[in-house]
Protein backbone atom coordinates (compact mmCIF):
# COMPACT_ATOMS: atom_id res chain seq x y z
CA UNK A 1 0.00 0.00 0.00
CA UNK A 2 1.63 3.44 -1.22
CA UNK A 3 1.16 4.64 2.60
CA UNK A 4 4.20 2.32 3.88
CA UNK A 5 6.24 2.82 0.73
CA UNK A 6 8.56 5.01 2.76
CA UNK A 7 9.56 2.14 5.08
CA UNK A 8 10.44 -1.62 4.55
CA UNK A 9 8.74 -4.60 5.80
CA UNK A 10 10.69 -5.25 8.47
CA UNK A 11 10.61 -1.47 9.85
CA UNK A 12 6.72 -2.01 9.42
CA UNK A 13 6.84 -5.08 11.52
CA UNK A 14 7.81 -3.10 14.22
CA UNK A 15 5.93 -0.03 13.06
CA UNK A 16 2.73 -2.33 14.00
CA UNK A 17 3.83 -4.55 17.31
CA UNK A 18 4.24 -0.55 18.48
CA UNK A 19 1.13 0.43 18.00
CA UNK A 20 -0.89 -2.76 19.40
CA UNK A 21 1.46 -2.53 22.54
CA UNK A 22 0.50 0.79 22.84
CA UNK A 23 -3.17 0.47 21.84
CA UNK A 24 -3.48 -3.06 24.39
CA UNK A 25 -1.86 -1.02 27.65
CA UNK A 26 -3.96 2.14 26.78
CA UNK A 27 -7.34 0.52 25.94
CA UNK A 28 -7.44 -1.88 28.99
CA UNK A 29 -5.19 0.01 31.23
CA UNK A 30 -7.89 0.25 34.40
CA UNK A 31 -10.02 -2.70 33.44
CA UNK A 32 -11.04 -4.57 36.78
CA UNK A 33 -9.62 -7.73 37.30
CA UNK A 34 -9.19 -10.51 40.22
CA UNK A 35 -7.95 -13.47 40.37
CA UNK A 36 -10.65 -15.38 39.29
CA UNK A 37 -11.14 -13.60 36.53
CA UNK A 38 -7.57 -12.88 35.10
CA UNK A 39 -7.43 -15.07 32.51
CA UNK A 40 -10.84 -14.61 30.54
CA UNK A 41 -9.46 -10.77 30.32
CA UNK A 42 -6.38 -11.83 29.10
CA UNK A 43 -7.85 -14.12 26.28
CA UNK A 44 -9.89 -11.16 25.71
CA UNK A 45 -7.01 -8.71 25.44
CA UNK A 46 -5.46 -11.37 22.55
CA UNK A 47 -8.45 -11.56 20.82
CA UNK A 48 -8.54 -7.92 20.38
CA UNK A 49 -4.74 -7.57 19.50
CA UNK A 50 -4.84 -10.21 17.08
CA UNK A 51 -7.53 -8.26 14.88
CA UNK A 52 -5.28 -5.50 14.58
CA UNK A 53 -3.09 -4.89 11.08
CA UNK A 54 0.33 -7.40 10.69
CA UNK A 55 -0.35 -9.07 14.35
CA UNK A 56 0.05 -12.71 14.07
CA UNK A 57 -0.76 -13.97 17.54
CA UNK A 58 -0.65 -12.33 21.00
CA UNK A 59 -0.14 -13.66 24.50
CA UNK A 60 -1.39 -11.99 27.49
CA UNK A 61 -0.86 -12.86 31.34
CA UNK A 62 -2.06 -10.54 33.56
CA UNK A 63 -0.79 -11.58 37.06
CA UNK A 64 -3.00 -10.66 39.78
CA UNK A 65 -2.43 -12.03 43.64
CA UNK A 66 -4.95 -12.60 46.67
CA UNK A 67 -3.46 -9.92 48.27
CA UNK A 68 -3.69 -7.23 45.21
CA UNK A 69 -7.35 -7.19 46.37
CA UNK A 70 -7.25 -6.48 49.93
CA UNK A 71 -9.43 -3.33 49.49
CA UNK A 72 -12.96 -1.74 49.72
CA UNK A 73 -14.04 -3.21 46.36
CA UNK A 74 -12.53 -7.24 46.83
CA UNK A 75 -10.27 -6.51 42.56
CA UNK A 76 -8.05 -4.61 41.23
CA UNK A 77 -7.32 -3.40 37.82
CA UNK A 78 -5.38 -4.14 34.87
CA UNK A 79 -2.06 -2.25 35.28
CA UNK A 80 1.53 -1.72 33.15
CA UNK A 81 2.38 -3.42 36.78
CA UNK A 82 0.93 -7.02 36.17
CA UNK A 83 0.27 -6.16 32.40
CA UNK A 84 2.54 -8.48 30.38
CA UNK A 85 2.56 -9.25 26.41
CA UNK A 86 4.68 -10.98 23.94
CA UNK A 87 3.56 -10.14 20.58
CA UNK A 88 4.34 -11.21 17.00
CA UNK A 89 3.86 -9.43 13.77
CA UNK A 90 4.85 -9.88 10.34
CA UNK A 91 5.23 -7.95 7.04
CA UNK A 92 5.68 -9.51 3.92
CA UNK A 93 9.17 -11.85 4.83
CA UNK A 94 9.52 -10.17 8.10
CA UNK A 95 8.71 -11.07 11.79
CA UNK A 96 8.73 -9.01 14.77
CA UNK A 97 8.60 -10.34 18.67
CA UNK A 98 7.86 -7.43 20.76
CA UNK A 99 7.23 -7.30 24.51
CA UNK A 100 5.32 -5.12 27.57
CA UNK A 101 6.91 -5.60 30.61
CA UNK A 102 7.29 -4.16 33.76
CA UNK A 103 10.94 -3.80 34.72
CA UNK A 104 11.82 -3.32 37.82
CA UNK A 105 15.35 -2.13 37.02
CA UNK A 106 13.64 0.91 35.17
CA UNK A 107 10.42 1.11 37.35
CA UNK A 108 8.34 1.46 34.43
CA UNK A 109 6.32 -0.74 31.72
CA UNK A 110 8.80 -0.82 29.17
CA UNK A 111 7.49 -1.94 25.81
CA UNK A 112 10.73 -3.46 23.27
CA UNK A 113 11.42 -5.63 20.82
CA UNK A 114 12.66 -8.51 21.18
CA UNK A 115 13.60 -10.16 18.18
CA UNK A 116 13.45 -9.83 14.45
CA UNK A 117 13.31 -12.32 12.01
CA UNK A 118 12.95 -12.68 8.45
CA UNK A 119 10.80 -15.86 7.95
CA UNK A 120 9.62 -17.48 4.91
CA UNK A 121 6.48 -20.20 4.66
CA UNK B 1 -20.70 3.15 56.09
CA UNK B 2 -20.52 6.46 56.80
CA UNK B 3 -19.47 7.92 53.09
CA UNK B 4 -22.98 6.56 52.40
CA UNK B 5 -25.21 7.79 54.66
CA UNK B 6 -26.09 10.43 52.93
CA UNK B 7 -28.37 8.05 50.81
CA UNK B 8 -30.66 5.42 50.99
CA UNK B 9 -30.27 1.71 50.09
CA UNK B 10 -32.76 2.74 46.83
CA UNK B 11 -30.43 5.79 45.92
CA UNK B 12 -27.02 3.82 45.97
CA UNK B 13 -28.12 0.92 43.82
CA UNK B 14 -28.89 3.81 41.43
CA UNK B 15 -25.63 5.48 41.95
CA UNK B 16 -23.69 2.43 41.76
CA UNK B 17 -25.60 1.12 38.57
CA UNK B 18 -24.16 4.71 37.52
CA UNK B 19 -20.62 4.30 37.94
CA UNK B 20 -20.51 0.73 36.23
CA UNK B 21 -22.35 1.75 33.40
CA UNK B 22 -20.10 4.98 32.65
CA UNK B 23 -17.14 2.81 33.57
CA UNK B 24 -17.95 -0.25 30.95
CA UNK B 25 -18.71 2.50 28.12
CA UNK B 26 -15.65 4.35 28.32
CA UNK B 27 -13.20 1.20 29.53
CA UNK B 28 -14.13 -0.45 26.54
CA UNK B 29 -15.47 1.74 23.63
CA UNK B 30 -12.65 1.81 20.79
CA UNK B 31 -12.10 -2.45 21.14
CA UNK B 32 -11.11 -3.91 18.26
CA UNK B 33 -13.92 -6.29 17.93
CA UNK B 34 -15.07 -8.43 14.80
CA UNK B 35 -18.10 -10.89 14.36
CA UNK B 36 -16.18 -13.76 15.80
CA UNK B 37 -14.68 -12.34 18.91
CA UNK B 38 -18.01 -10.32 19.99
CA UNK B 39 -19.40 -12.85 22.29
CA UNK B 40 -15.55 -13.28 24.05
CA UNK B 41 -15.17 -9.37 24.33
CA UNK B 42 -18.77 -9.48 25.79
CA UNK B 43 -18.15 -12.11 28.49
CA UNK B 44 -15.35 -10.21 29.66
CA UNK B 45 -16.83 -6.98 29.85
CA UNK B 46 -19.46 -9.05 31.90
CA UNK B 47 -16.48 -10.94 34.46
CA UNK B 48 -15.01 -6.65 34.75
CA UNK B 49 -18.58 -5.05 35.51
CA UNK B 50 -19.56 -8.20 37.77
CA UNK B 51 -16.61 -7.05 40.13
CA UNK B 52 -17.29 -3.74 41.41
CA UNK B 53 -18.93 -2.79 44.21
CA UNK B 54 -23.56 -3.46 44.42
CA UNK B 55 -23.15 -4.97 40.91
CA UNK B 56 -25.07 -8.59 41.08
CA UNK B 57 -25.29 -9.39 37.17
CA UNK B 58 -24.56 -7.83 34.04
CA UNK B 59 -25.31 -8.91 30.93
CA UNK B 60 -23.43 -7.16 27.54
CA UNK B 61 -23.97 -7.43 24.16
CA UNK B 62 -21.77 -6.36 21.21
CA UNK B 63 -23.81 -6.56 17.47
CA UNK B 64 -21.31 -6.11 15.26
CA UNK B 65 -22.44 -7.80 11.69
CA UNK B 66 -20.20 -8.83 8.97
CA UNK B 67 -20.73 -5.43 6.77
CA UNK B 68 -19.21 -3.23 9.84
CA UNK B 69 -15.85 -5.12 8.83
CA UNK B 70 -15.91 -3.78 5.61
CA UNK B 71 -12.53 -1.75 5.90
CA UNK B 72 -9.19 -1.69 5.51
CA UNK B 73 -8.48 -3.69 8.88
CA UNK B 74 -11.79 -5.93 8.51
CA UNK B 75 -12.51 -5.30 12.35
CA UNK B 76 -14.50 -2.52 14.36
CA UNK B 77 -14.83 -1.31 17.29
CA UNK B 78 -16.82 -1.55 20.29
CA UNK B 79 -19.00 2.02 20.52
CA UNK B 80 -22.05 3.34 21.40
CA UNK B 81 -23.57 2.20 18.43
CA UNK B 82 -23.15 -1.91 19.17
CA UNK B 83 -23.23 -1.94 22.98
CA UNK B 84 -25.96 -2.81 24.76
CA UNK B 85 -25.93 -3.10 28.56
CA UNK B 86 -28.57 -4.77 31.29
CA UNK B 87 -27.22 -4.30 34.27
CA UNK B 88 -28.80 -5.39 37.74
CA UNK B 89 -27.36 -3.72 41.07
CA UNK B 90 -28.26 -4.33 44.76
CA UNK B 91 -27.91 -2.69 47.75
CA UNK B 92 -29.62 -3.58 51.37
CA UNK B 93 -33.26 -4.99 50.37
CA UNK B 94 -33.14 -2.80 46.87
CA UNK B 95 -32.33 -3.45 43.42
CA UNK B 96 -31.98 -1.43 40.13
CA UNK B 97 -31.97 -2.73 36.70
CA UNK B 98 -29.93 -0.37 34.53
CA UNK B 99 -29.51 -0.16 31.05
CA UNK B 100 -26.95 1.27 27.89
CA UNK B 101 -28.30 1.04 24.50
CA UNK B 102 -28.05 3.37 21.48
CA UNK B 103 -31.72 4.65 21.41
CA UNK B 104 -32.69 6.26 17.35
CA UNK B 105 -34.80 8.69 18.24
CA UNK B 106 -31.95 10.21 20.75
CA UNK B 107 -29.28 9.60 18.57
CA UNK B 108 -27.34 8.90 21.53
CA UNK B 109 -26.38 5.34 23.90
CA UNK B 110 -28.66 6.28 26.54
CA UNK B 111 -28.25 5.18 30.32
CA UNK B 112 -31.22 4.62 31.78
CA UNK B 113 -32.81 2.82 35.00
CA UNK B 114 -35.11 0.44 34.04
CA UNK B 115 -36.65 -0.60 37.43
CA UNK B 116 -35.53 -0.22 41.11
CA UNK B 117 -37.86 -2.50 43.18
CA UNK B 118 -37.62 -4.07 46.76
CA UNK B 119 -36.50 -7.45 47.42
CA UNK B 120 -36.19 -9.88 50.22
CA UNK B 121 -34.13 -13.39 49.83
CA UNK C 1 -38.22 11.99 29.51
CA UNK C 2 -40.13 8.69 29.47
CA UNK C 3 -37.21 6.99 30.55
CA UNK C 4 -36.37 8.67 33.55
CA UNK C 5 -40.14 8.29 34.47
CA UNK C 6 -39.26 5.52 36.99
CA UNK C 7 -36.87 7.63 39.23
CA UNK C 8 -37.78 10.83 40.85
CA UNK C 9 -35.13 13.94 39.71
CA UNK C 10 -33.46 13.61 43.24
CA UNK C 11 -32.58 9.78 41.84
CA UNK C 12 -31.59 11.01 38.23
CA UNK C 13 -28.97 13.54 40.06
CA UNK C 14 -27.29 10.56 42.14
CA UNK C 15 -27.71 8.09 38.50
CA UNK C 16 -25.65 10.60 36.35
CA UNK C 17 -23.46 11.83 39.01
CA UNK C 18 -22.56 7.96 38.78
CA UNK C 19 -22.71 7.52 35.52
CA UNK C 20 -19.86 10.58 35.05
CA UNK C 21 -17.60 9.49 37.86
CA UNK C 22 -17.31 6.02 36.02
CA UNK C 23 -17.01 7.51 33.28
CA UNK C 24 -13.77 9.67 34.15
CA UNK C 25 -12.57 7.20 36.14
CA UNK C 26 -11.78 4.31 33.15
CA UNK C 27 -11.90 6.88 30.42
CA UNK C 28 -8.45 9.14 31.90
CA UNK C 29 -6.58 6.36 33.99
CA UNK C 30 -3.43 5.49 32.25
CA UNK C 31 -3.28 9.14 30.93
CA UNK C 32 0.10 10.03 30.77
CA UNK C 33 1.22 12.64 33.45
CA UNK C 34 3.71 14.75 35.11
CA UNK C 35 3.93 17.70 37.48
CA UNK C 36 4.10 20.24 34.43
CA UNK C 37 0.76 18.99 32.57
CA UNK C 38 -1.52 17.80 35.61
CA UNK C 39 -3.24 20.69 35.68
CA UNK C 40 -3.56 20.64 31.95
CA UNK C 41 -4.44 17.59 31.81
CA UNK C 42 -7.04 18.18 34.58
CA UNK C 43 -8.70 21.11 33.09
CA UNK C 44 -9.43 19.06 30.04
CA UNK C 45 -10.81 15.94 32.35
CA UNK C 46 -13.48 18.63 33.87
CA UNK C 47 -14.67 20.15 30.17
CA UNK C 48 -15.13 16.43 29.03
CA UNK C 49 -17.51 15.56 32.21
CA UNK C 50 -19.11 19.08 32.24
CA UNK C 51 -20.72 17.73 28.63
CA UNK C 52 -22.30 15.05 30.20
CA UNK C 53 -25.99 15.20 31.13
CA UNK C 54 -26.90 16.91 34.06
CA UNK C 55 -23.53 18.35 35.16
CA UNK C 56 -23.18 21.12 36.53
CA UNK C 57 -19.34 21.37 37.05
CA UNK C 58 -16.54 19.23 37.54
CA UNK C 59 -13.53 19.83 39.60
CA UNK C 60 -10.60 17.77 39.07
CA UNK C 61 -7.10 17.81 40.81
CA UNK C 62 -4.32 15.09 39.95
CA UNK C 63 -1.55 15.07 42.78
CA UNK C 64 1.68 14.38 40.78
CA UNK C 65 4.51 14.84 42.72
CA UNK C 66 8.46 14.73 41.50
CA UNK C 67 9.20 11.53 42.96
CA UNK C 68 6.42 10.12 41.09
CA UNK C 69 8.32 10.26 37.57
CA UNK C 70 10.93 8.28 39.03
CA UNK C 71 11.22 5.93 36.68
CA UNK C 72 12.62 5.22 32.87
CA UNK C 73 9.96 7.63 31.21
CA UNK C 74 10.09 10.81 33.15
CA UNK C 75 6.73 10.22 33.88
CA UNK C 76 3.40 8.94 35.36
CA UNK C 77 -0.51 8.27 34.83
CA UNK C 78 -3.69 8.75 35.52
CA UNK C 79 -4.77 6.60 38.42
CA UNK C 80 -7.18 5.82 41.24
CA UNK C 81 -3.97 7.07 43.50
CA UNK C 82 -3.54 10.83 42.54
CA UNK C 83 -7.40 11.54 40.90
CA UNK C 84 -9.26 13.65 42.64
CA UNK C 85 -12.72 15.03 41.33
CA UNK C 86 -16.14 16.85 42.65
CA UNK C 87 -18.32 16.98 40.91
CA UNK C 88 -22.35 18.94 40.79
CA UNK C 89 -24.98 17.63 38.98
CA UNK C 90 -28.30 18.74 38.54
CA UNK C 91 -32.06 17.18 37.16
CA UNK C 92 -35.01 19.61 38.22
CA UNK C 93 -34.99 20.82 41.70
CA UNK C 94 -32.16 18.66 42.93
CA UNK C 95 -28.76 18.81 43.09
CA UNK C 96 -26.05 16.19 44.12
CA UNK C 97 -22.33 16.34 45.15
CA UNK C 98 -20.44 13.61 44.12
CA UNK C 99 -16.77 12.73 44.82
CA UNK C 100 -13.98 10.40 44.02
CA UNK C 101 -10.89 10.53 46.14
CA UNK C 102 -8.28 7.61 47.01
CA UNK C 103 -9.23 6.44 50.91
CA UNK C 104 -6.49 5.10 52.36
CA UNK C 105 -8.77 3.32 55.15
CA UNK C 106 -10.32 1.43 52.24
CA UNK C 107 -7.27 1.20 50.01
CA UNK C 108 -9.96 1.89 47.20
CA UNK C 109 -10.25 5.08 44.88
CA UNK C 110 -14.05 5.70 46.26
CA UNK C 111 -16.95 7.61 44.79
CA UNK C 112 -19.29 8.69 46.86
CA UNK C 113 -22.28 11.28 47.32
CA UNK C 114 -21.34 13.92 49.65
CA UNK C 115 -24.64 15.62 49.60
CA UNK C 116 -27.93 15.80 48.03
CA UNK C 117 -30.02 19.12 48.26
CA UNK C 118 -32.76 20.93 46.72
CA UNK C 119 -32.13 24.62 45.20
CA UNK C 120 -34.15 26.86 43.86
CA UNK C 121 -32.75 29.39 41.29
CA UNK D 1 19.98 0.47 26.51
CA UNK D 2 20.55 -2.89 26.47
CA UNK D 3 16.38 -3.44 25.55
CA UNK D 4 16.69 -1.86 22.20
CA UNK D 5 20.05 -3.58 21.45
CA UNK D 6 18.28 -5.58 18.48
CA UNK D 7 16.89 -2.60 16.58
CA UNK D 8 18.78 0.83 14.92
CA UNK D 9 17.90 4.30 15.89
CA UNK D 10 15.71 4.85 12.88
CA UNK D 11 13.75 1.51 13.89
CA UNK D 12 13.51 2.45 17.13
CA UNK D 13 12.04 6.09 16.36
CA UNK D 14 9.71 4.09 13.95
CA UNK D 15 8.90 1.91 17.45
CA UNK D 16 8.09 4.61 19.78
CA UNK D 17 6.24 6.37 16.75
CA UNK D 18 3.94 3.04 16.67
CA UNK D 19 3.25 3.35 20.51
CA UNK D 20 2.00 6.77 21.08
CA UNK D 21 -0.27 5.92 17.80
CA UNK D 22 -1.85 3.48 19.47
CA UNK D 23 -1.40 4.59 22.91
CA UNK D 24 -3.43 8.39 21.79
CA UNK D 25 -5.84 6.80 20.14
CA UNK D 26 -7.30 3.98 22.48
CA UNK D 27 -6.79 6.27 25.66
CA UNK D 28 -8.61 9.09 24.32
CA UNK D 29 -11.67 7.94 22.05
CA UNK D 30 -14.59 7.74 23.78
CA UNK D 31 -13.79 11.04 25.42
CA UNK D 32 -16.49 13.86 25.35
CA UNK D 33 -15.91 16.37 23.14
CA UNK D 34 -17.92 19.34 21.40
CA UNK D 35 -16.70 22.53 18.91
CA UNK D 36 -16.03 24.37 22.18
CA UNK D 37 -13.83 22.05 23.84
CA UNK D 38 -12.40 20.19 20.95
CA UNK D 39 -8.77 22.46 21.01
CA UNK D 40 -8.37 22.33 24.89
CA UNK D 41 -8.90 18.20 24.76
CA UNK D 42 -6.45 18.09 21.51
CA UNK D 43 -3.98 20.66 23.55
CA UNK D 44 -4.17 17.77 26.29
CA UNK D 45 -3.44 14.36 24.43
CA UNK D 46 -0.73 16.65 22.93
CA UNK D 47 0.91 17.47 26.38
CA UNK D 48 0.12 13.42 26.91
CA UNK D 49 2.37 12.25 23.95
CA UNK D 50 4.57 14.26 24.41
CA UNK D 51 5.57 13.02 27.60
CA UNK D 52 6.06 9.23 26.08
CA UNK D 53 9.85 8.26 25.13
CA UNK D 54 11.11 8.89 22.06
CA UNK D 55 8.21 12.08 21.27
CA UNK D 56 9.53 14.67 20.34
CA UNK D 57 6.14 16.66 19.40
CA UNK D 58 2.74 15.90 18.88
CA UNK D 59 -0.01 18.15 16.72
CA UNK D 60 -3.28 16.56 17.28
CA UNK D 61 -6.72 17.64 15.99
CA UNK D 62 -10.49 17.42 16.38
CA UNK D 63 -12.37 18.16 13.99
CA UNK D 64 -16.07 18.46 15.40
CA UNK D 65 -18.76 20.19 13.58
CA UNK D 66 -21.55 21.58 14.93
CA UNK D 67 -24.29 19.12 13.30
CA UNK D 68 -21.91 16.11 15.11
CA UNK D 69 -23.94 17.36 17.84
CA UNK D 70 -27.45 16.86 17.06
CA UNK D 71 -28.34 14.28 19.14
CA UNK D 72 -29.58 13.61 23.12
CA UNK D 73 -26.55 14.81 24.78
CA UNK D 74 -25.64 17.86 22.59
CA UNK D 75 -22.18 16.57 22.03
CA UNK D 76 -19.91 13.67 20.25
CA UNK D 77 -17.13 11.73 21.39
CA UNK D 78 -13.27 11.79 20.31
CA UNK D 79 -13.02 8.86 17.78
CA UNK D 80 -11.34 7.40 14.77
CA UNK D 81 -13.44 9.85 12.62
CA UNK D 82 -12.72 13.05 14.03
CA UNK D 83 -9.39 12.75 15.41
CA UNK D 84 -5.39 13.47 13.11
CA UNK D 85 -2.53 13.42 14.94
CA UNK D 86 1.10 14.27 13.66
CA UNK D 87 3.90 13.30 15.56
CA UNK D 88 7.48 13.27 15.82
CA UNK D 89 9.76 10.82 17.10
CA UNK D 90 13.66 11.10 17.62
CA UNK D 91 16.13 8.25 18.20
CA UNK D 92 19.93 9.25 18.07
CA UNK D 93 20.63 11.37 15.02
CA UNK D 94 16.63 9.62 13.37
CA UNK D 95 13.41 11.26 12.97
CA UNK D 96 10.05 9.60 12.11
CA UNK D 97 7.18 11.58 11.36
CA UNK D 98 4.26 9.62 12.04
CA UNK D 99 0.14 10.26 11.31
CA UNK D 100 -3.38 8.90 11.92
CA UNK D 101 -6.18 9.99 10.32
CA UNK D 102 -9.20 8.49 8.67
CA UNK D 103 -8.28 8.01 5.63
CA UNK D 104 -12.33 7.53 3.40
CA UNK D 105 -11.02 4.69 0.88
CA UNK D 106 -9.85 2.54 3.39
CA UNK D 107 -12.63 3.23 5.63
CA UNK D 108 -10.44 2.86 8.58
CA UNK D 109 -8.02 5.59 10.96
CA UNK D 110 -4.92 4.33 9.40
CA UNK D 111 -1.62 4.65 11.83
CA UNK D 112 1.48 5.38 8.85
CA UNK D 113 5.24 6.81 8.54
CA UNK D 114 4.84 9.62 6.58
CA UNK D 115 8.57 10.35 6.86
CA UNK D 116 11.88 8.85 8.32
CA UNK D 117 14.92 11.27 7.96
CA UNK D 118 18.60 11.44 9.48
CA UNK D 119 18.95 14.60 11.51
CA UNK D 120 21.83 16.35 12.79
CA UNK D 121 21.23 19.00 15.74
Amino acid sequence: MRYFENITDRERAIFEAGITLGAIYHQFSGTPVSPETADEVARCIERAAELQPCVERAEVDIEVEENDTDNYGGYTEVSGRNLRVRLVTRCGDWEAVARLEFVEELNYPLMWIEEVRRVRD
